[in-house]
């Protein structure tokens, strides 16, 4: 049987034998569109949306579901996103840039990122952006005079670093994290922003962030940090009359990259954070902000694949075998960053049974580009077409062309039709930065 | 004073009191260009060839210096690199496709790669490729088909997996290297290749490859490496009568990132290469083959630098000092991926005493985007130049639009002039291949 997750809902072994994903025999896509490839079922991220706003609609009226552009973005994904009422965190000129280009809602964006440009804050104020969520004292400054330059109240939200810091099962609590993000809460670093902003007539302070990790598997340091921020708000009430009318908790919840991964379910985080933060503003006695989440992997990771086709195979006696694709580092860099585990599996015969143990090789000039660690797979052939599930999430997003490796293509496949969403690039596209130079 | 190297040999503190490289203010530059901005000393590239060259033509006449494409490569480094009478090695169809682009000589290439697909040996065969490095039984077999075709005997070397790493100072010999690359010296694997590659009617066997690894300080596992491989010609010739006409020793020497650096000089290098292989040639009792050595990083990286913007400074009390720039991990991933060090200096004033210890933080939504740890400054202002030296290899090769960062212009600069060699991406670039979607 073939694993779901990591694999999309929508996979099965079609009539042919091969790997299908939402009614397309990826066998068939590879051979159409080359390889390597990016897949992405585009109804389970849409269902993934859906899973979101359900969660939390069945439980509050004020909240909002924050997609966050670097895990995966695209044209094609911004207009899914607008489709789906979600709205977007942008963390660069460069992402604002794309979603403006749909024409997604600016006033549903949030601007995130630690050292924004004057012309990248710029560009936010001037598109009127929903909200600036404001990372250090010196962005402040700029966003202050780049709205009254613009005769605008710009909204702001303040990065918080809460000193939570949570990874899969576990979370640690510093009280004062050593990070590069936010204003932190110790030493009154926080304070000290909330009366900068208070005090700058062209911004409006609307609420706080805050952001604790990435891949995270328990809902227990989502719970933590809101009964944190809600000692927090009570302290700006008390001692600066502030109210603070949104609360982004940010994103992390994990995704399955392999089947020993078990991140919790979207339920249980809304569950967690609507019903602590009720108790929480409770136990302040002040009212229930406007909830934010910024998922970007949970809602992506685990809709996308990517294909490769089987270049050589390769046995070192008595060590191991290697199976070299023809993509590698250059699509996926996060084994290599992160050691992240992947699973990989032949489209060609996915029920075969898995006769070996292999690494899974990329193609470019370093011992240490593998994509997979210790892949079971049923012997392998040249020709073959591999795929990793759950690359969704960062692997696109950190695409390079190391090695002269022309970027992969991206496809949206959806009831048996594929599109593409980003096309493949050429090899005259190495160039095109320098051949159209003066 | 500043530290030369890691900085190019050119770099002075000009009147203005400003970083100058090559007769260029880097504080001009960064202003003109924009930042993050690569800054190639041009000369100091063509002095690196130079050097290489003498260094082996002052002890042999049967040699061949190849620059390594996947250190950095673009059409006028190509340009360059045919005017130094530099040889290439591409990794892949899109550096030989850049290589080709600029009418270099393909007699003079060498095409290496673990995973090339039939497409790119049948670029290679056709462009008339002075070698292939073959990396499997699989790709002798497809290499042999293609020459076939085009009626040509298609130069071939074996990339042979010799049983020694090599890493800064030390190196560990382990008979049967565990990689992904070439053939095994051990359990008979590579004398399997030799005898497939005679045994290919279209293919001509012409010698050997091995590299042993990346940044290594000391030339003595390159005197190992060159008897285990005398012991191996000698084998080829006794059983196969096979003569080895060209021995490719690899790259791998190492580059000052930091002044705590201090690899072999490139003169200790030659000594050492062409010394032993005269050595171990008379113990053998063989001609001494044509030898090859295949630098890149040894080239580029200190001839390169990174200039950037400071956009905010942020202090966590009793902790650290946060610098944060405009680039970071889409710039230069060897931090993250190796954690690799560099060094930083204010460009507006690179005289000025360090005051203080800070961590430069990239702008990415990443809490490791750091792309120096604890760098000593002096107290930085935003909006200053900083630079970081050393970043002339594998920083632009592994670029990447992760955050919606447009790609860095490159900069040769030369006499007081600088050029632009890679144009900076714009926004309109990040959707170029969306938008041209039918």
């Amino acid at each position: 049987m073939i694993p779901i997750p990591p694999l999309p809902n929508s996979s099965r072994v079609n009539a042919a034998g091969h790997l299908e994903v939402a009614g397309c025999d990826v066998v068939e896509l590879a051979r159409e569109y080359g390889t390597p490839l990016f897949i992405y079922d585009e109804q389970q991220i849409r269902e993934r949306c859906q899973e979101y706003r359900l969660a939390f609609s069945s439980r509050t009226n004020d909240f909002e579901i924050v997609y966050a552009s670097k895990a995966f973005t695209c044209l094609a994904m911004c207009q899914l996103l607008a489709e789906e009422n979600m709205s977007l965190d942008v963390a660069s000129g460069g992402e604002l840039f794309i979603a403006l280009k749909t024409w997604f809602p600016p006033e549903h964006m949030y601007m995130h990122g630690n050292a924004n440009s004057r012309d990248e804050l710029q560009r936010a104020v001037s598109s009127k952006i929903g909200y600036i969520v404001a990372d250090s004292l010196d962005e402040l400054s700029i966003a202050n005079g780049l709205a009254g330059e613009q005769g605008r109240k710009q909204p702001v939200l303040l990065r918080i670093t809460p000193g939570i810091e949570a990874h899969t099962h576990e979370f640690i609590q510093t009280g004062k994290l050593n990070s590069k993000f936010g204003f932190c809460l110790a030493e009154g670093k926080a304070e000290e922003a909330v009366r900068h902003a208070l005090g700058s007539s062209n911004l409006e302070l609307v609420g706080f962030h805050c952001h604790i990790g990435s891949q995270i598997f328990s809902t227990e340091p989502f719970r933590k940090v809101i009964g944190l921020m809600a000692d927090f708000m009570d302290l700006c009430h008390k001692k600066y009359d502030f109210n603070c009318s949104i609360l982004d908790v940010g994103g992390g919840l994990g995704a399955t990259y392999t089947a020993e991964d078990t991140p919790a379910s979207v339920d249980d985080l809304a569950e967690v954070i609507v019903g602590s933060l009720r108790t929480e503003m409770t136990r302040v006695g002040l009212p229930v902000p406007h909830i934010v989440v910024e998922p970007g992997r949970s809602i992506v990771a685990n809709a996308g694949l990517t294909a490769y086709t089987v270049q050589a195979i390769k046995t070192i006696p008595s060590e191991k075998t290697y199976i070299a694709v023809d993509g590698g580092m250059s699509d996926n860099l996060r084994p290599m960053l992160y050691q992240a585990s992947y699973e990989a599996l032949i489209a060609d015969r996915p029920d075969a049974v898995p006769s070996m143990t292999a690494d899974v090789a990329g193609k470019h000039c370093e011992s240490g580009d593998i994509l997979v660690k210790e892949a079971r797979l049923p012997e392998p052939r040249p020709g073959d077409v591999l795929i990793t599930p759950a690359t969704g999430a960062y692997g696109y997003s950190m695409s390079n062309n190391y090695n002269g490796q022309p970027r992969p293509a991206v496809l949206f496949v959806k009831e048996g039709t594929a599109r593409v969403v980003i096309k493949r690039e050429t090899y005259e596209d190495l160039v095109h930065l320098q051949e159209r130079m003066e």
